[in-house]
């Protein structure tokens, strides 16, 4: 698959969760190491009038999802991703779009990870995620942890 | 305000940010010390068929924050609130509606924080909410870190 294929696959997810889908979040770019996804201010917005604290956790969340979901499938395995558990600060209010980007968290292994899966039928991953404000600044990180599963339906 | 007048306002901030709107978030029940609050599945769901991690974590933080907004109200104080800081666990899928029940953490102390905000014009205060499915079981936790500041528009 070509990454703007992966792209429009995660976009599918997207657009099949009634909150993921109300909150218009798209993936916007995957480099094979690093998500970013994007979704608009005024389907986010809070009672001040900036980002809803809930909507940028939604957004880290599954751009953690979308890259290890995005990895998984590059390594031709079928699997289901769970959030585990999470940190998130929420650093400054936020007046622009929504921009998140999940990486791989300092001392995570990909291939740890993968090799785990195939030898165990489950693994454990950390993934991090930032949003920056349109000037540059931090606003919000997050700290996640992933499990991946065995499928249980035979897939999406 | 008696406890239903309390709850239809927090459920008028809810209609008024778009995301906790989609997710159709209601106020339920208010004991003083307790909000519950609610969110049918439906408008919830994720890949899977259960309920979507970040519409978990939304509707903890709002049941912190709206029983924080609820308590500084009922002590006649004008303020705004902001999530600081969060950690989610998420124990087990959900396929119910979501109920999130937010109380003061452990060592908190309403008094204080309410002292605090009077005598500095800023405090914080650590909530806690969980999700127990209908059969009892919990699902998620969160625990998290709110900031009271001074309104800067004359209120909402």
């Amino acid at each position: 698959m070509t990454a703007m294929t992966e792209l429009s696959a995660l976009d599918r997810y997207f657009d099949a969760m009634p909150p993921a889908a109300a909150m218009r979040i798209r993936a916007e770019r995957f480099d094979g190491d690093l998500l970013a996804l994007h979704a608009p201010l005024t389907a986010n917005l809070n009672d001040k009038g900036c980002a809803f604290g809930g909507s940028l956790a939604s957004v880290m969340t599954l751009a953690g999802w979308g890259l290890l979901t995005l990895k998984l499938k590059r390594a031709g395995l079928d699997a289901e991703v769970y959030v585990a558990d999470s940190q998130v600060r929420y650093l400054a209010p936020l007046y622009d779009d929504l921009r998140a980007e999940a990486t791989l968290s300092d001392g995570g292994d990909w291939d740890a990870a993968l090799h785990c899966f195939r030898s165990r039928g489950r693994a454990r991953l950390a993934l991090g995620a930032l949003v920056r404000s349109a000037d540059g600044r931090l606003v919000a990180s997050l700290q996640a942890r992933f499990a991946i599963m065995p499928q249980t339906n035979g897939g999406q």
